[in-house]
Protein backbone atom coordinates (compact mmCIF):
# COMPACT_ATOMS: atom_id res chain seq x y z
CA UNK A 1 0.00 0.00 0.00
CA UNK A 2 2.56 2.28 0.74
CA UNK A 3 4.71 1.20 -2.35
CA UNK A 4 1.42 2.44 -4.54
CA UNK A 5 1.04 5.65 -2.54
CA UNK A 6 5.04 5.93 -3.69
CA UNK A 7 4.56 5.02 -6.49
CA UNK A 8 1.62 7.68 -6.99
CA UNK A 9 3.90 10.59 -5.23
CA UNK A 10 6.73 10.11 -7.89
CA UNK A 11 4.32 9.99 -10.90
CA UNK A 12 2.76 13.56 -9.17
CA UNK A 13 5.84 15.32 -8.75
CA UNK A 14 7.21 14.09 -12.19
CA UNK A 15 4.14 15.99 -13.21
CA UNK A 16 4.66 18.82 -11.10
CA UNK A 17 8.32 19.27 -11.78
CA UNK A 18 7.45 19.20 -15.87
CA UNK A 19 5.40 22.46 -14.76
CA UNK A 20 7.73 23.88 -12.33
CA UNK A 21 10.42 22.97 -14.05
CA UNK A 22 10.06 23.74 -17.94
CA UNK A 23 14.00 24.26 -18.38
CA UNK A 24 14.72 20.73 -16.76
CA UNK A 25 11.41 19.20 -18.64
CA UNK A 26 13.96 17.53 -21.51
CA UNK A 27 16.37 15.58 -18.52
CA UNK A 28 13.11 14.17 -16.88
CA UNK A 29 10.78 13.35 -19.87
CA UNK A 30 13.97 11.85 -21.81
CA UNK A 31 15.31 9.46 -18.98
CA UNK A 32 11.91 8.93 -17.84
CA UNK A 33 13.56 8.36 -14.36
CA UNK A 34 11.32 8.37 -11.17
CA UNK A 35 11.40 10.88 -8.53
CA UNK A 36 11.47 10.31 -4.73
CA UNK A 37 10.08 13.45 -2.67
CA UNK A 38 12.31 13.20 0.76
CA UNK A 39 11.33 15.46 3.40
CA UNK A 40 13.45 16.50 5.86
CA UNK A 41 13.80 14.44 9.18
CA UNK A 42 14.95 16.32 12.08
CA UNK A 43 17.01 15.65 15.61
CA UNK A 44 13.91 15.36 17.48
CA UNK A 45 12.47 13.00 15.57
CA UNK A 46 15.57 11.34 15.85
CA UNK A 47 15.55 11.59 19.66
CA UNK A 48 12.23 9.98 19.60
CA UNK A 49 13.54 6.73 17.27
CA UNK A 50 16.28 6.55 19.92
CA UNK A 51 14.07 6.50 22.67
CA UNK A 52 11.84 3.84 20.57
CA UNK A 53 14.74 1.69 19.42
CA UNK A 54 16.11 2.04 23.15
CA UNK A 55 12.96 1.14 24.20
CA UNK A 56 11.77 -2.27 20.99
CA UNK A 57 13.69 -5.34 21.58
CA UNK A 58 16.43 -5.70 19.47
CA UNK A 59 16.21 -5.23 16.08
CA UNK A 60 17.78 -8.11 14.20
CA UNK A 61 15.80 -10.26 16.10
CA UNK A 62 12.52 -8.88 14.82
CA UNK A 63 13.36 -7.72 11.14
CA UNK A 64 11.71 -11.11 9.80
CA UNK A 65 8.25 -9.17 10.60
CA UNK A 66 9.35 -6.02 8.41
CA UNK A 67 7.61 -3.05 6.87
CA UNK A 68 6.64 -3.77 3.35
CA UNK A 69 9.20 -2.03 1.51
CA UNK A 70 11.35 -4.29 3.02
CA UNK A 71 10.47 -6.89 0.16
CA UNK A 72 12.94 -4.67 -2.41
CA UNK A 73 15.86 -6.01 -0.06
CA UNK A 74 14.77 -9.66 -0.17
CA UNK A 75 14.67 -9.66 -3.94
CA UNK A 76 18.47 -8.60 -4.16
CA UNK A 77 20.08 -10.46 -1.79
CA UNK A 78 24.21 -9.48 -1.13
CA UNK A 79 25.67 -11.70 -4.01
CA UNK A 80 27.70 -9.99 -6.78
CA UNK A 81 30.90 -8.59 -4.60
CA UNK A 82 29.81 -10.84 -1.70
CA UNK A 83 31.39 -13.76 -3.87
CA UNK A 84 34.53 -12.12 -4.74
CA UNK A 85 34.81 -10.58 -1.70
CA UNK A 86 34.78 -14.14 0.23
CA UNK A 87 32.81 -12.68 2.99
CA UNK A 88 30.07 -14.80 4.12
CA UNK A 89 29.51 -13.24 7.32
CA UNK A 90 28.49 -9.67 6.27
CA UNK A 91 24.91 -10.87 8.09
CA UNK A 92 26.20 -10.54 11.19
CA UNK A 93 28.64 -7.36 10.26
CA UNK A 94 27.71 -5.12 13.73
CA UNK A 95 26.62 -2.50 12.12
CA UNK A 96 25.26 1.04 13.83
CA UNK A 97 22.51 3.22 12.33
CA UNK A 98 23.66 5.85 9.96
CA UNK A 99 21.85 8.58 10.67
CA UNK A 100 22.02 11.32 13.06
CA UNK A 101 22.07 11.10 16.47
CA UNK A 102 20.71 7.56 16.47
CA UNK A 103 22.08 5.52 18.93
CA UNK A 104 21.17 2.14 17.28
CA UNK A 105 23.09 -0.84 16.54
CA UNK A 106 22.43 -4.19 15.06
CA UNK A 107 23.86 -6.14 12.11
CA UNK A 108 24.64 -5.02 8.70
CA UNK A 109 21.81 -7.12 7.16
CA UNK A 110 18.94 -5.98 8.93
CA UNK A 111 20.06 -1.92 8.30
CA UNK A 112 17.55 -1.20 5.64
CA UNK A 113 14.63 -2.85 7.54
CA UNK A 114 15.68 -0.24 10.49
CA UNK A 115 15.65 2.53 8.27
CA UNK A 116 12.83 1.98 6.37
CA UNK A 117 10.82 1.28 10.13
CA UNK A 118 11.76 3.39 12.52
CA UNK A 119 13.33 6.06 10.49
CA UNK A 120 10.75 5.57 7.37
CA UNK A 121 13.20 6.09 4.75
CA UNK A 122 11.69 5.07 1.38
CA UNK A 123 13.07 2.64 -0.92
CA UNK A 124 13.32 2.69 -4.26
CA UNK A 125 14.44 0.52 -7.73
CA UNK A 126 15.84 1.91 -10.68
CA UNK A 127 19.32 2.30 -12.29
CA UNK A 128 18.24 6.30 -12.29
CA UNK A 129 16.44 7.93 -10.03
CA UNK A 130 15.97 11.62 -8.78
CA UNK A 131 16.07 12.72 -4.90
CA UNK A 132 13.96 15.43 -4.58
CA UNK A 133 15.02 16.97 -1.16
CA UNK A 134 11.77 19.30 -0.16
CA UNK A 135 12.44 22.20 3.05
CA UNK A 136 15.33 23.09 2.27
CA UNK A 137 14.76 25.88 4.31
CA UNK A 138 14.24 24.40 7.37
CA UNK A 139 17.51 24.71 10.13
CA UNK A 140 20.16 22.46 10.67
CA UNK A 141 20.53 20.18 11.53
CA UNK A 142 18.84 17.83 9.29
CA UNK A 143 18.64 15.01 7.20
CA UNK A 144 17.07 13.84 3.78
CA UNK A 145 17.47 10.36 3.51
CA UNK A 146 16.37 7.47 0.85
CA UNK A 147 17.62 4.10 0.05
CA UNK A 148 18.29 3.43 -3.91
CA UNK A 149 18.27 -0.51 -4.76
CA UNK A 150 19.61 -1.41 -7.86
CA UNK A 151 22.50 -3.69 -9.33
CA UNK A 152 22.13 -6.06 -6.36
CA UNK A 153 22.26 -4.03 -3.54
CA UNK A 154 20.73 -1.09 -1.07
CA UNK A 155 22.58 2.32 -0.73
CA UNK A 156 21.42 4.95 1.28
CA UNK A 157 21.34 8.73 -0.18
CA UNK A 158 21.94 10.96 2.62
CA UNK A 159 21.76 14.80 1.90
CA UNK A 160 22.59 16.51 5.60
CA UNK A 161 22.30 20.27 6.43
CA UNK A 162 24.58 20.45 9.14
CA UNK A 163 26.59 23.59 10.61
CA UNK A 164 30.26 22.40 11.36
CA UNK A 165 30.56 25.50 11.93
CA UNK A 166 28.73 27.93 14.46
CA UNK A 167 25.92 29.70 12.38
CA UNK A 168 27.49 28.54 9.00
CA UNK A 169 24.54 25.86 7.80
CA UNK A 170 25.92 23.88 4.69
CA UNK A 171 24.70 20.93 2.58
CA UNK A 172 26.50 17.65 2.40
CA UNK A 173 25.63 14.85 -0.02
CA UNK A 174 26.88 11.08 -0.16
CA UNK A 175 25.82 7.62 -1.60
CA UNK A 176 26.67 4.61 0.90
CA UNK A 177 26.82 1.58 -0.12
CA UNK A 178 25.09 -1.23 3.10
CA UNK A 179 27.11 -3.45 2.66
CA UNK A 180 31.61 -3.76 3.02
CA UNK A 181 34.29 -1.35 2.29
CA UNK A 182 35.10 -4.14 0.01
CA UNK A 183 31.80 -4.46 -1.74
CA UNK A 184 31.12 -0.60 -2.21
CA UNK A 185 34.88 -0.56 -4.13
CA UNK A 186 33.03 -2.44 -7.27
CA UNK A 187 30.34 0.35 -7.20
CA UNK A 188 30.48 4.29 -8.38
CA UNK A 189 27.96 6.59 -8.08
CA UNK A 190 27.46 9.77 -9.74
CA UNK A 191 24.79 12.83 -8.20
CA UNK A 192 24.01 15.40 -10.44
CA UNK A 193 22.22 18.69 -9.45
CA UNK A 194 21.23 20.64 -12.87
CA UNK A 195 19.18 24.21 -13.08
CA UNK A 196 19.32 27.75 -15.00
CA UNK A 197 21.99 26.58 -16.77
CA UNK A 198 24.05 25.21 -14.17
CA UNK A 199 25.34 21.89 -13.41
CA UNK A 200 27.40 20.79 -10.62
CA UNK A 201 28.52 16.53 -10.90
CA UNK A 202 30.27 14.40 -8.38
CA UNK A 203 31.14 11.20 -9.23
CA UNK A 204 33.01 8.72 -6.52
CA UNK A 205 33.04 5.50 -5.06
CA UNK A 206 30.35 4.89 -2.60
CA UNK A 207 31.78 4.69 1.25
CA UNK A 208 30.40 1.81 3.26
CA UNK A 209 27.45 2.39 5.87
CA UNK A 210 30.05 0.86 8.16
CA UNK A 211 32.11 3.80 7.86
CA UNK A 212 29.24 6.24 9.13
CA UNK A 213 28.08 9.50 7.51
CA UNK A 214 30.57 11.76 9.68
CA UNK A 215 33.83 9.86 8.39
CA UNK A 216 32.60 10.70 5.19
CA UNK A 217 31.88 14.62 5.49
CA UNK A 218 35.42 15.04 7.52
CA UNK A 219 37.06 13.38 4.73
CA UNK A 220 35.78 15.79 2.36
CA UNK A 221 34.10 12.48 0.15
CA UNK A 222 31.09 14.00 -1.11
CA UNK A 223 28.99 16.77 -2.86
CA UNK A 224 29.49 19.79 -0.41
CA UNK A 225 27.19 22.50 -0.80
CA UNK A 226 27.35 26.00 0.91
CA UNK A 227 23.39 27.80 1.03
CA UNK A 228 23.86 30.23 -1.93
CA UNK A 229 25.05 27.46 -4.27
CA UNK A 230 21.65 24.99 -2.66
CA UNK A 231 19.80 28.40 -3.60
CA UNK A 232 21.26 28.58 -7.12
CA UNK A 233 19.79 24.75 -7.97
CA UNK A 234 16.55 24.65 -5.62
CA UNK A 235 12.89 25.77 -7.04
CA UNK A 236 10.69 26.45 -3.86
CA UNK A 237 12.87 24.88 -1.22
CA UNK A 238 13.08 21.70 -3.41
CA UNK A 239 16.50 20.26 -4.71
CA UNK A 240 16.06 17.70 -7.31
CA UNK A 241 19.71 15.24 -7.35
CA UNK A 242 19.90 12.91 -10.06
CA UNK A 243 21.39 10.06 -8.64
CA UNK A 244 22.65 6.46 -10.77
CA UNK A 245 24.83 3.82 -9.54
CA UNK A 246 26.67 1.72 -12.00
CA UNK A 247 29.35 -1.00 -11.47
CA UNK A 248 33.49 0.06 -10.88
CA UNK A 249 35.10 -0.57 -14.46
CA UNK A 250 38.19 -1.44 -12.45
CA UNK A 251 37.95 -2.15 -8.44
CA UNK A 252 40.06 0.87 -7.09
CA UNK A 253 42.40 -1.64 -5.48
CA UNK A 254 43.42 -3.12 -8.84
CA UNK A 255 44.46 0.58 -9.79
CA UNK A 256 48.19 1.83 -9.44
CA UNK A 257 47.69 4.99 -7.71
CA UNK B 1 60.10 35.15 -24.41
CA UNK B 2 58.02 34.85 -21.80
CA UNK B 3 55.91 33.07 -23.52
CA UNK B 4 58.07 30.26 -24.92
CA UNK B 5 58.99 29.98 -21.50
CA UNK B 6 55.62 29.31 -20.57
CA UNK B 7 55.36 26.95 -23.07
CA UNK B 8 58.24 24.90 -21.65
CA UNK B 9 56.79 25.58 -17.84
CA UNK B 10 53.78 23.63 -19.40
CA UNK B 11 55.16 20.55 -21.12
CA UNK B 12 57.57 20.51 -18.37
CA UNK B 13 54.42 20.16 -15.77
CA UNK B 14 52.84 17.96 -18.40
CA UNK B 15 55.74 15.55 -17.93
CA UNK B 16 55.64 15.77 -13.97
CA UNK B 17 51.97 15.12 -13.53
CA UNK B 18 51.95 11.97 -15.81
CA UNK B 19 54.64 11.12 -13.39
CA UNK B 20 53.33 12.55 -10.12
CA UNK B 21 49.68 11.70 -11.09
CA UNK B 22 49.81 8.22 -12.43
CA UNK B 23 45.40 8.09 -11.89
CA UNK B 24 45.15 10.93 -14.09
CA UNK B 25 47.80 10.38 -17.18
CA UNK B 26 44.81 8.99 -19.30
CA UNK B 27 43.04 12.53 -19.07
CA UNK B 28 46.31 14.22 -19.68
CA UNK B 29 47.66 12.28 -22.36
CA UNK B 30 44.59 11.52 -24.48
CA UNK B 31 43.60 15.11 -24.73
CA UNK B 32 46.80 16.70 -25.67
CA UNK B 33 45.87 19.59 -23.06
CA UNK B 34 48.66 22.05 -22.17
CA UNK B 35 48.90 22.77 -18.32
CA UNK B 36 49.34 26.26 -16.36
CA UNK B 37 51.06 26.52 -13.41
CA UNK B 38 49.82 28.96 -10.98
CA UNK B 39 51.31 30.64 -8.08
CA UNK B 40 49.31 32.03 -5.95
CA UNK B 41 48.95 35.78 -5.13
CA UNK B 42 48.38 37.59 -1.34
CA UNK B 43 47.18 40.76 -0.35
CA UNK B 44 50.81 42.16 0.14
CA UNK B 45 51.31 41.88 -3.39
CA UNK B 46 48.02 43.52 -4.32
CA UNK B 47 48.40 46.39 -1.82
CA UNK B 48 52.11 46.79 -3.89
CA UNK B 49 50.11 47.01 -7.16
CA UNK B 50 47.37 48.97 -6.30
CA UNK B 51 49.89 51.70 -4.91
CA UNK B 52 52.14 50.87 -8.40
CA UNK B 53 48.60 51.40 -10.59
CA UNK B 54 48.21 54.72 -8.88
CA UNK B 55 51.41 56.17 -9.13
CA UNK B 56 51.70 55.06 -13.06
CA UNK B 57 49.81 56.82 -15.75
CA UNK B 58 46.14 55.49 -16.87
CA UNK B 59 46.34 52.52 -17.99
CA UNK B 60 44.11 52.66 -21.06
CA UNK B 61 46.40 55.36 -22.67
CA UNK B 62 49.39 53.08 -22.33
CA UNK B 63 48.30 49.60 -22.84
CA UNK B 64 49.95 49.45 -27.18
CA UNK B 65 53.01 49.63 -25.34
CA UNK B 66 51.79 46.37 -23.73
CA UNK B 67 52.97 43.69 -22.27
CA UNK B 68 54.76 40.65 -25.21
CA UNK B 69 51.82 38.51 -23.82
CA UNK B 70 49.23 40.97 -24.66
CA UNK B 71 49.46 39.92 -28.72
CA UNK B 72 47.31 36.96 -27.63
CA UNK B 73 44.58 39.47 -26.91
CA UNK B 74 45.68 41.58 -30.10
CA UNK B 75 45.11 38.40 -32.09
CA UNK B 76 41.59 37.50 -31.59
CA UNK B 77 39.70 40.89 -31.60
CA UNK B 78 35.70 40.52 -30.23
CA UNK B 79 33.78 40.00 -33.20
CA UNK B 80 31.89 36.58 -32.22
CA UNK B 81 29.50 38.28 -30.18
CA UNK B 82 30.44 41.14 -30.36
CA UNK B 83 28.18 41.79 -33.87
CA UNK B 84 25.80 39.74 -32.21
CA UNK B 85 24.69 42.17 -29.85
CA UNK B 86 25.55 44.84 -31.65
CA UNK B 87 27.82 46.32 -29.07
CA UNK B 88 30.54 48.67 -30.71
CA UNK B 89 31.22 50.28 -27.97
CA UNK B 90 32.91 47.45 -25.65
CA UNK B 91 36.20 49.23 -25.74
CA UNK B 92 35.64 51.95 -23.98
CA UNK B 93 33.29 50.25 -21.07
CA UNK B 94 34.39 51.15 -18.04
CA UNK B 95 36.26 47.97 -16.01
CA UNK B 96 37.57 47.32 -12.34
CA UNK B 97 40.27 44.83 -11.98
CA UNK B 98 38.68 41.50 -11.23
CA UNK B 99 41.47 40.97 -8.51
CA UNK B 100 41.41 40.90 -4.88
CA UNK B 101 42.15 44.21 -3.20
CA UNK B 102 43.23 46.06 -6.73
CA UNK B 103 41.75 49.33 -7.48
CA UNK B 104 42.51 50.06 -10.67
CA UNK B 105 40.31 50.96 -13.18
CA UNK B 106 40.02 51.33 -16.72
CA UNK B 107 38.31 50.30 -20.14
CA UNK B 108 37.05 46.45 -20.63
CA UNK B 109 39.38 46.39 -23.80
CA UNK B 110 42.54 47.10 -21.54
CA UNK B 111 41.92 45.07 -18.52
CA UNK B 112 43.93 41.64 -20.50
CA UNK B 113 47.20 44.13 -20.80
CA UNK B 114 46.50 45.43 -17.09
CA UNK B 115 46.17 41.63 -15.83
CA UNK B 116 49.64 40.53 -17.90
CA UNK B 117 51.53 44.04 -16.74
CA UNK B 118 50.36 44.48 -12.93
CA UNK B 119 49.25 41.14 -12.13
CA UNK B 120 51.46 39.30 -14.43
CA UNK B 121 48.70 36.64 -14.95
CA UNK B 122 49.72 33.91 -17.66
CA UNK B 123 47.56 33.96 -20.97
CA UNK B 124 47.52 30.32 -22.51
CA UNK B 125 45.61 28.87 -25.74
CA UNK B 126 44.06 26.26 -26.35
CA UNK B 127 40.37 24.73 -26.40
CA UNK B 128 40.88 22.48 -23.23
CA UNK B 129 43.82 23.30 -20.69
CA UNK B 130 44.33 22.49 -17.16
CA UNK B 131 45.34 24.85 -14.61
CA UNK B 132 47.48 23.77 -11.84
CA UNK B 133 47.42 26.25 -8.77
CA UNK B 134 50.15 25.54 -6.76
CA UNK B 135 50.81 26.23 -2.99
CA UNK B 136 46.93 25.49 -1.37
CA UNK B 137 48.24 25.50 1.83
CA UNK B 138 49.03 29.05 1.84
CA UNK B 139 46.77 31.08 4.04
CA UNK B 140 43.91 33.05 2.45
CA UNK B 141 43.05 35.84 1.29
CA UNK B 142 44.98 34.25 -2.07
CA UNK B 143 43.87 34.11 -5.56
CA UNK B 144 45.40 31.74 -8.52
CA UNK B 145 44.47 33.36 -12.16
CA UNK B 146 44.95 32.62 -15.50
CA UNK B 147 43.34 34.29 -18.80
CA UNK B 148 42.36 31.53 -20.80
CA UNK B 149 42.07 32.59 -24.51
CA UNK B 150 40.22 30.70 -26.81
CA UNK B 151 36.98 31.47 -29.47
CA UNK B 152 38.42 34.70 -30.24
CA UNK B 153 37.91 35.66 -26.36
CA UNK B 154 39.25 36.08 -23.24
CA UNK B 155 38.55 34.46 -20.19
CA UNK B 156 39.46 34.76 -16.56
CA UNK B 157 39.80 32.14 -14.83
CA UNK B 158 39.98 33.10 -10.83
CA UNK B 159 40.83 30.24 -7.66
CA UNK B 160 39.77 32.47 -4.96
CA UNK B 161 41.20 31.11 -1.09
CA UNK B 162 38.91 33.72 1.06
CA UNK B 163 37.47 33.00 4.72
CA UNK B 164 34.10 34.65 4.12
CA UNK B 165 33.18 33.18 7.61
CA UNK B 166 36.60 33.91 9.90
CA UNK B 167 38.64 31.14 10.59
CA UNK B 168 36.77 28.62 8.05
CA UNK B 169 38.70 29.22 4.82
CA UNK B 170 37.05 28.05 1.34
CA UNK B 171 37.67 28.05 -2.31
CA UNK B 172 36.16 29.63 -5.16
CA UNK B 173 36.53 28.80 -8.64
CA UNK B 174 35.01 30.57 -11.79
CA UNK B 175 35.35 31.49 -15.03
CA UNK B 176 34.97 35.23 -15.60
CA UNK B 177 34.48 36.55 -19.40
CA UNK B 178 36.24 39.60 -20.15
CA UNK B 179 33.69 41.54 -22.27
CA UNK B 180 29.98 41.99 -21.55
CA UNK B 181 27.07 40.06 -19.76
CA UNK B 182 25.58 40.30 -23.26
CA UNK B 183 28.89 38.80 -24.71
CA UNK B 184 29.33 36.16 -22.02
CA UNK B 185 25.69 34.36 -22.68
CA UNK B 186 27.49 33.23 -25.87
CA UNK B 187 29.13 30.95 -24.14
CA UNK B 188 29.74 27.53 -21.44
CA UNK B 189 32.24 26.62 -19.72
CA UNK B 190 33.27 23.54 -17.72
CA UNK B 191 35.74 22.92 -14.71
CA UNK B 192 36.68 19.60 -13.80
CA UNK B 193 38.41 18.16 -10.47
CA UNK B 194 39.58 14.71 -10.73
CA UNK B 195 41.78 12.62 -8.05
CA UNK B 196 41.40 9.30 -6.34
CA UNK B 197 38.44 7.68 -8.38
CA UNK B 198 36.43 11.18 -7.49
CA UNK B 199 35.58 13.42 -9.93
CA UNK B 200 33.91 16.70 -9.46
CA UNK B 201 32.64 19.21 -12.29
CA UNK B 202 30.92 22.10 -12.77
CA UNK B 203 29.00 23.64 -15.79
CA UNK B 204 28.08 27.06 -16.38
CA UNK B 205 27.56 30.25 -18.49
CA UNK B 206 30.49 32.49 -17.63
CA UNK B 207 29.59 36.26 -15.82
CA UNK B 208 31.27 39.06 -17.22
CA UNK B 209 34.73 40.43 -15.83
CA UNK B 210 32.13 43.91 -15.24
CA UNK B 211 30.15 42.48 -12.73
CA UNK B 212 32.81 41.06 -10.63
CA UNK B 213 34.32 38.22 -8.69
CA UNK B 214 32.58 38.98 -5.64
CA UNK B 215 29.08 39.20 -6.81
CA UNK B 216 29.79 35.63 -8.12
CA UNK B 217 31.07 34.23 -5.12
CA UNK B 218 28.62 35.72 -3.13
CA UNK B 219 25.88 34.10 -5.71
CA UNK B 220 27.04 30.64 -5.11
CA UNK B 221 27.44 30.79 -8.90
CA UNK B 222 30.97 28.87 -8.44
CA UNK B 223 32.66 25.85 -7.73
CA UNK B 224 33.15 25.83 -3.90
CA UNK B 225 35.43 23.36 -1.95
CA UNK B 226 35.85 23.46 1.57
CA UNK B 227 39.33 22.55 2.84
CA UNK B 228 38.75 18.81 3.22
CA UNK B 229 37.33 18.40 -0.47
CA UNK B 230 40.15 20.65 -2.02
CA UNK B 231 42.89 18.61 0.22
CA UNK B 232 40.86 15.57 -1.89
CA UNK B 233 41.83 16.47 -5.04
CA UNK B 234 45.07 18.09 -4.38
CA UNK B 235 48.54 16.28 -4.70
CA UNK B 236 50.98 17.69 -2.64
CA UNK B 237 49.52 20.92 -2.44
CA UNK B 238 48.74 21.67 -6.23
CA UNK B 239 45.31 21.25 -7.49
CA UNK B 240 44.47 20.66 -10.88
CA UNK B 241 41.35 22.16 -12.66
CA UNK B 242 40.73 20.65 -16.18
CA UNK B 243 39.20 23.74 -18.26
CA UNK B 244 37.35 23.68 -21.02
CA UNK B 245 35.12 26.57 -22.75
CA UNK B 246 32.40 26.29 -26.09
CA UNK B 247 29.77 27.86 -27.80
CA UNK B 248 26.58 27.80 -26.15
CA UNK B 249 23.71 25.81 -28.28
CA UNK B 250 20.90 27.86 -27.04
CA UNK B 251 21.72 31.50 -25.49
CA UNK B 252 20.29 31.73 -22.01
CA UNK B 253 18.10 34.44 -23.22
CA UNK B 254 16.04 32.53 -25.71
CA UNK B 255 15.54 29.65 -23.36
CA UNK B 256 12.01 29.75 -21.83
CA UNK B 257 12.99 29.76 -17.86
Amino acid sequence: MRFLAQCFGAVFELIHLRFQHPQAKRGFSAAGQLVCAVRPTHSPTYVSSRKAATRSPPEQASFHTGHLNYHHCRRHPYHLCHQEAGLHDVQVTPCRCPLFSCQWEGHLEVVVPHLSQTHRVDILQGAEIVFLATDMHLPAPADWTMVHSCLGHHFLLVLRKQERHEGHPQFFATMLLIGTPTQADCFTYRLELSRNHRRLAWEATPRSVLEGVDAVITDGDCLVLNPSLAQLFSDNGRLAIAIAVAAAKVPPAEVAV
